[in-house]
């Protein structure tokens, strides 16, 4: 059955990377044996690999399989040598997020390294109304999925995370009317982000962002920065020939 | 069956991003329906996404659960300062690379933008006896990987790619003796390599490498930069707990 090899994936996590047999089993509800024959199978094809501790970690070959995916590495490379002019320009942190479902997945970073810390990681979710890239990104999803994020309950993250759905109902439609979203000590209280959305013609893909000290930030001068970067993804996209961002 | 699913996503290479269904049964030798019915599954987890244009592509969300393969983005987090260290100094081609395998897997590069044009690309494969992370990591394989490449034919890039088993395992003496590795115009006739190991207790588990142009190169001078590159991400791969790379 395709989903028992899949739920078998789902077990891992960012926060799980390595698990046993036992833990395998009893996260996806599998008998041991059961698990045990599926692993192995796994373990053949490189899908996942058993170290010398016993547990299994996801393995190399879905990794090269994993980067096939046009919005993770595709996207990626077209728009890092974008977000190294950006890291040079600035020295700040420079972010890319794509849109999954109704959460934002990180595909690249460059850490400033004297830059304001950020918990990012690469592969690594959070959620769309705290984050720069996350406002652009949602502020462009389509109609039932901000209906869905705005029906849920908000997480907050700081005092100044926007938790009120009629607060953040209007933060999207100001997004979408000034072309870039600010996001100012809503995820943590030293850091200020600003970012811009990356088109096709369908429509918003991804978002790419800067990550500043909140207190020398200036969102104003920073805007056409991160537009201007935007816009030049945005292109090279578009003439990639068959990427189905 | 597990072997199914896996067939499907094996069915995906670099040079065949995205496949329609007719083109998934045939390469996958499986009846139409029953693709259909399992990339169905795939399309509703994530691991596949099906494109306006009808055609199959790697998801997201593998792209995401490979992120967590140690030996993928957990190595190159840990190399990547390092690499960028490299680049800032040089302004050259860095690589990083692992073996999978009787092949390497190239996990980072950063591409000068004005030095010597590199093919490789992040998840791409090549072979072993060529390129100077290759050739680490060959000379450090276990015994039986190395009497397999040995013993198979040994294709030829340049006039000056070692095809000859006689004279590679000398090379390879000579590599484990220096501590690294120089492919001198063995990929493409206009660059050289300079490559050296990363190691874990059990052993070397990447190689890291400047590629230059043939013409600027002196390896002599390269080798402990790279060398110093090598030992950093060692160390920082010993000291990062449950790795398991």
């Amino acid at each position: 059955m395709t989903s028992k090899v899949l739920a078998l994936l789902d077990a891992f996590s960012p926060s799980t990377p390595a698990l046993t047999l036992s833990e395998l089993a009893r996260r996806t509800g599998m008998p041991l044996p059961t698990v045990y024959r599926r692993a192995a199978e796994l373990v053949a094809w490189g899908a996942l690999e058993r170290g010398d501790d016993g547990r299994y970690r996801i393995g190399l070959r879905l990794w090269e399989v994993g980067s096939l995916a046009p919005r993770g590495l595709g996207l990626r490379e077209l728009a890092l040598p974008v977000m190294e002019d950006l890291y040079e320009v600035t020295h700040e942190n420079v972010q890319l997020a794509v849109r999954q479902d109704l959460e934002l997945v990180f595909i690249e970073r460059i850490a400033g390294r004297h830059a304001v810390p950020v918990l990012t990681r690469v592969g690594g979710r959070f959620a769309l109304h705290a984050t720069g890239v996350g406002l652009v990104l949602l502020a462009h999803a389509p109609a039932e999925v901000q209906e869905q994020v705005l029906a849920a309950p908000l997480e907050r993250y700081t005092e100044l995370t926007i938790t009120d759905p009629k607060r953040l109902r209007r933060c999207l439609a100001e997004v979408r009317r000034a072309g870039y979203a600010v996001s100012d000590r809503q995820v943590t209280m030293d850091a200020l982000s600003v970012a811009a959305p990356i088109r096709v013609p369908e429509g918003v893909v991804a978002a790419i962002s800067l990550v500043v000290a909140h207190d020398r930030a200036d969102p104003v001068a920073l805007a056409p920065l991160v537009q201007a970067a935007g816009r030049v993804v945005s292109r090279a996209l578009n003439s990639s020939t068959g990427s189905a961002v």
